[in-house]
This record gives structure tokens, C-alpha cells and sequence, in this order.
């Protein structure tokens, strides 16, 4: 069931306002069986107030058990089902350093590896080579030219840099060059489908081009090639929802997230409180945004309990000044949980509220993963957040007579 | 998934009674946030006393944010997806006429417009004529004759009349005609599909003749052919269920809507009481009973708070005849909200009970929305709930070995 036939038909327009303010990672653990978590530790007045009038509960971004990457994750939020919806890893890449894929386009995710002189790889990260010492490589390897194709070849960072092919009849369908062991030559590009052969010689020509350029370096004398796949095919936020939306983030890889679901990028806020003055400065501009704040994450994944505590707070401390816009429809939530338990993404539900007239209020009395389990949200696919969201607007009518 | 593909070979055929009691439009709002709502604010002291022994939830209909019409609404209690299942417009407005529609009809819903001498529309629903002036305008164009084809044109009410075909070969996908605007002519009907285009050639036919029987009215001198549908194939009750099921219900929708899955239509009661009587009357003659009290849905669409509080405690006071009949399931919930504050339907999860022997008891203790939220069904799709009946009722083995 794809939720979005029903939104495509029964959305229409009228002038609320809605906001959706991810902490990247909120959902945690606490530190010993039956504490508090990172969330719960955190003094959240404003979350607290919101979740005694709003209505909570928990939001797992796939199924049960499934722990999400930032792709996956996002697309749950954004409504769009993120198995349905799968972001090859290439595309993924060039999301993230902000690459703007173009319909047609098929990206690549490229490793620096060292090879023996029988052509044998006997590194697969090429000693993972330092950026400073990667990047002025992958500059040399914007050498590479192969008639009618573009070639668009970004760093990322150490050994991993981006290859994006544009020109026509590019299927975006091969194998990895990658073998996943050392002792072997790279792959043959080999297309997947018959529309990605064109894709195939192609990567087969840059691996040439590159080995020649890179003849003689110490350690990136080569690349592998992984994660080939098109530009995915998302249907925009205005088509499926009828809403002009706006992203207000600070890493590329959620302002890429955004924009593969037609949302504008707006301003250029560096830290929280810039991002609340480009909300404030473009409240009028759109229907819908979406604030990304990362640090709930980072610290997650570095492990940092205490610091994850201390960036909840500074999620909260922002919020009433995104309550003073008086939206129509608030959600906080996550993207996925991040427990500095785990250092790592996990599958756990995240903690997840909706403020709105007409929400019906739970008895929650505060924000938090063991509150959320009494809400009146229950448990729920993240995907369906976003319909909550345009029913509590007053922007979806009736299915059905 | 279809939950028919598994109740199909699974369902065993006993001496058990389920009895399924729907207040349309139960769920509400409070007037206030944190108030209580109209089922919290009612005296029900027999569903509060079943909600003890039984176990409660909130049923979703669709999926969350998707606010319901009464053909949805229905599918959903009945088990059918009601998504997959969409009963078409024309359909559907046959239905509610109390229209027994044959395999292979095709049902239309009709306006009457006016059209000025060029043939252009000036009013699309013909001045809002009343029902005592259009009754006699249907009844003429009875009149219609097209070789090969049964017409059956059928009142409704104001400007709306019904329109079924009924002939070998009648495709039912044809274009609405009403241009959804005036000062043009009404659409030619044009076939949606191959199997259409005899449809489409009766309903030009249609047309012309009517504007030759109505020429010379004031206001409604045409009319416009919308929402063309088939009979929606439904399997049945006794197919899917193994189930015998009378519905007992006043009003002619919801006994169209049992009667395409196959219910018998039991009885003619006019009120609650009336339909208590029919429903202990035929007790020994069906394995299950849909039994459907209207007015919680329109005292909540005409906003009214207290005439909602007040229809709630009739239905709840209806209980006690139920339960003297001893049914091993028994079911109270509604096909939708229908909040007196908004006075429409909506997407709010609908309190759930079902009260069986094995149910598996939880610990509310009140029959309302809040207590619903710590209820031991928690928040399901509507279409779960009928394989949850026949699982208490002791009608569904094992799946696999």
C-alpha cells in the first residue's frame, strides 16, 4: 500500500503551517537497564509543556528491528516508504556532499586502492590516505575524458571520493569493481541490465583513464567502483502532499535528502539558532519545514552520553521560538535512535509528538521514550507521520463517500 | 496482504454467535484539550461494565491521518481492505438507496444542471431544486429506452438522482460529464477502457433523450453523468468468514454496504429498541450480526456536543439486550470518528471493545478514548478485527503445521 495514492487525491491546500523538527538520533538507551536515557536524563521544560497538550508516541523508522541509515531513516519521516524507496549508495554519496543529481545521472561511490605490480590489489582503502593527501588526486583524476559523457569526480573524504556519469543511455545498474578481498585484480565493470552496458564501458574507460593518471603514487595507484545507481525517483512533496516545503539544515547530506523530495533549500544557517532566524525570516515563503538538527546523533554515535544530554537541551532550548511562529502543526521526532549505549544507529522506536488542535491529547506529562509508550500516537511507521501531519493541517478530505 | 487469503482456508464452522455493534461516527474530541470527550462524558455504565472483562484499542480505519467515508469505513470493520476494495461513487450512491445492484450493473450518480439556449451549463445542480420538485422529473425520465439496455433511474434527494445500467457487455469505466464549471456545454462521455465504450455510447444515448424530456424545464432541463462504477466484487461473508450474517441496520446505506459482502438485510426496525427486538427474534438463525445505530455520527456532523452524549448513552442502554443473549464475541465500536467539534469525520483512532471468554483481559476499566490508549488490542487496522472474532470465537485453526 503506497500512502501516497491517498494523499496525491484527497490533499488540498489552505494556509496552515507545519513543522517538522528532527533531532538526528533522539531515541536512546539509558546507561543501566531500567535508568533514564539521553532524552530522559535531559531538562526539557519546553518539550515537556508541548507533550502534556500534544499527543505522543513512538516511531519505528522501518519495521521492527531494522536499524536505518540517514537515507532510510529520512524517507520514513518524509513519508516516502524507505523500502520502497531505496537510495542506491552512490546517489547517497553524492547526496551527501551536496552533489545535485540530475535526472539520468548515475552516481558511484569510488575507493583509492593500492594495487602490486602484477595489477593485484594489496589495499582496498589504499592505506586509508589521508583527505589532505586524497584530495589533490581525485583533482588530477578531472582529467579523465571520455567522449559524450560528463564526468564529475567529487572528493568525500580519505580514501572515498564520488564519480558521477551524465550524458544519455546511462543505466544506472552495474556491479561493484570491488572483489571484497585483497591478492586479486579489481572487477571488470559488468552492467547488471542490458540499459547499463553503455554504464559499464564507460566505468571500465575511467578505470583505465585513472590508473594511468594515478601510475606511480605510493599508495591510491587505483579505485574500485561500488554502489553504482541512478538519481532515485521520488515524487515531490508538492505533487504528493500539495505542499511548498522548505529544509533548514546545516549538513549536506539532509539538505541532499530534502531536495531529492522537491523540497527548497533555505538560507544558509550554520548553527540552531541561525537556522530558527532563517525560519522566522521565511515563515510566510512556505507551507511546511523541515529543521534538521544533527548533534542529537554525533554524540550518539561518538558514544557520548553526557554530551547527548547537553544537545537535547540545546533541541529543546529552541523551540519556543518555533512556537512564537504559532504553526498549526509541531512534530518533534528523530530520524531514527542513536543510543550512546550502542554508538551507533539502532532499531529502537523513536520518541516521537504531535501539537495540534485537534490532535486529542494523551496523558503524557513529559517527552520521553518510556512516556511516548502511553501515548495516544502508539506505535506507529514513521511513513504515517506525515499524513498525521496533513489530517491535524485540515489539508487531507475524505476517502471515500 | 489480504487477510482473506488466510481466514479463507483457516475458518471452521461452530455453534458460536458474534455480534458486531457499530455507533457510527463513536469517536469524538473533547470540547477543550484535556477534556473529555463525548463517549467519556456519556453515562455508559454497561459498555464500562464490559470494558472490565473485555479488552479494548483504538481501531484505525485506513491508516493514520485518513479520515473515512462510510463505504471505507465499513470495508475496514467488515475485513476488507479498503483500499484494495474502493466502491465506486455510483456505486456506492446506489447503495445508499437501498439499490440491490446485480453483477454486471453499472451504477452512475446523476445531477440535474441547467443549460442556457447555446447548451451551456448555467447552473450545475439546477438551482438546488428541492426533492419534491426533482421526484417527479425521475420519475419521467423512466421513459428512456435503449435497445439491449435495462435502465433504472432512482431518486435520491435535491438535484441528485441515480442512473443503473444493466445489460450484457456494460463496461464500468466511463469519464465524468459534469465539467466542473459553467458556461460550457456538459462533457461527451468518453470510455475509460475498451470494455467501456458500449457504456459510454447508453450514456450519450442517456443524455440526449433525457434533454429531450426535460426540455422546457426552468431549472433542471439536463443533467450531468458522474462517478460511473461497477458493483464492486466483494467476496462474501460466508466465503471468506464462513459466517451466516444478517445485518440489522435502519438506514439503506449501511444495509447496501452489508448486503455487498453478503449479509441477509434482517427484520425492518425503525429504532434501537425495534432493532434489539429483531436481533433476539433471529438469534437462532445466523452465526453473526452486524447491528448499526446511526445518530452518534449525525448529532457529531451537526456539531452538537450534547445530542452526541446523549445518542451515545441510548446505544450504550441498548447493551443489556445483547449480552441476555449470551453472544460467545462481542464487539462495540464505531466505522469512524465523527468529533462534534469538527462535524465532519476524521482520522482519530475509534475506541474498540471486544468482550469474549478467551480475550485475554486488560486492565481498563472505562469504555472511552483515553482508556482505549492502555487497552490490550492497542491501536490496529479496522480490518484485523474480524479475525480477531473469529479467533475468540473460536472459528479460525491453526496457520501451518
Amino acid at each position: 500500500m503506497d500512502i501516497h495514492d491517498l494523499t496525491r487525491q484527497l490533499h488540498v491546500k489552505n494556509d496552515t503551517k507545519i513543522v517538522l523538527y528532527v533531532a538526528d538520533g533522539l531515541g536512546g538507551l539509558p546507561q543501566k537497564p531500567g535508568g533514564l536515557t539521553e532524552l530522559e536524563t535531559a531538562n526539557t521544560p519546553n518539550l515537556d509543556a508541548l507533550a502534556k497538550v500534544g499527543i505522543s508516541g513512538g516511531s519505528i523508522p522501518v519495521f521492527p528491528g531494522i536499524s536505518p541509515g540517514s537515507g532510510p531513516g529520512h524517507l520514513g519521516l518524509f513519508g516516502y516508504d524507505p523500502i520502497k524507496h531505496l537510495i542506491g549508495r552512490g546517489a547517497l554519496e553524492a547526496t551527501g556532499i551536496g552533489f545535485h543529481l540530475e535526472q539520468g545521472d548515475v552516481a558511484i561511490r569510488c575507493n583509492f586502492c593500492t594495487l602490486d605490480a602484477q595489477g593485484n590489489i594489496t589495499d582496498r582503502r589504499a592505506g586509508r590516505i589521508a583527505t589532505e593527501e586524497s584530495t589533490p588526486l581525485v583533482t588530477k583524476l578531472r582529467a579523465v575524458s571520455i567522449p559524450g559523457v560528463e564526468l564529475f569526480v567529487e572528493p568525500v573524504k580519505e580514501y572515498r571520493f564520488v564519480l558521477v556519469l551524465r550524458g544519455k543511455g546511462l543505466g544506472g545498474h552495474v556491479h561493484d569493481t570491488d572483489p571484497q578481498r585483497t591478492g586479486v585484480p579489481p572487477l571488470a565493470p559488468v552492467a547488471a541490465d542490458d540499459e547499463s552496458k553503455k554504464t559499464a564501458e564507460v566505468c571500465a574507460e575511467f578505470f583505465r583513464q585513472a590508473c594511468q593518471i594515478l601510475a606511480g603514487q605510493p599508495k591510491a595507484n587505483a579505485c574500485t567502483l561500488r554502489g553504482v545507481s541512478p538519481k532515485p525517483h521520488l515524487p515531490s512533496y508538492e505533487e504528493v502532499y500539495g505542499l511548498k516545503a522548505g529544509a533548514i539544515a546545516v549538513y549536506p547530506m539532509y539538505k541532499g535528502l530534502a531536495r531529492l523530495v522537491g523540497m527548497d533549500l533555505v538560507g544558509n544557517a550554520q548553527t540552531l539558532d541561525e537556522q530558527m532566524t532563517v525560519l522566522e525570516e521565511n515563515w510566510a515563503k512556505y507551507d511546511f519545514f523541515f529543521v534538521h538538527f544533527k548533534y542529537t546523533d554525533s554524540t550518539g554515535e561518538d558514544g557520548n552520553f553526557d554530551a547527548k544530554v547537553k544537545k537535547t537541551e540545546e533541541y529543546d532550548a529552541a523551540v519556543p521560538r518555533i512556537m512564537a511562529l504559532k504553526p498549526d502543526v509541531f512534530i518533534a521526532t528523530g530520524d531514527h535512535s542513536t543510543p550512546s549505549m550502542l554508538k551507533s544507529h539502532s532499531w529502537h522506536p523513536v520518541p516521537t509528538m504531535l501539537v495540534a488542535k485537534n490532535c486529542r491529547t494523551d496523558a503524557c506529562q513529559k517527552f520521553g521514550e518510556t512516556e511516548c509508550l502511553r501515548g495516544g500516537l502508539g506505535q506507529f511507521e514513521a511513513r504515517f507521520l506525515m499524513p498525521l501531519a496533513l489530517a491535524n493541517a485540515g489539508r487531507l478530505t475524505k476517502y471515500g463517500a
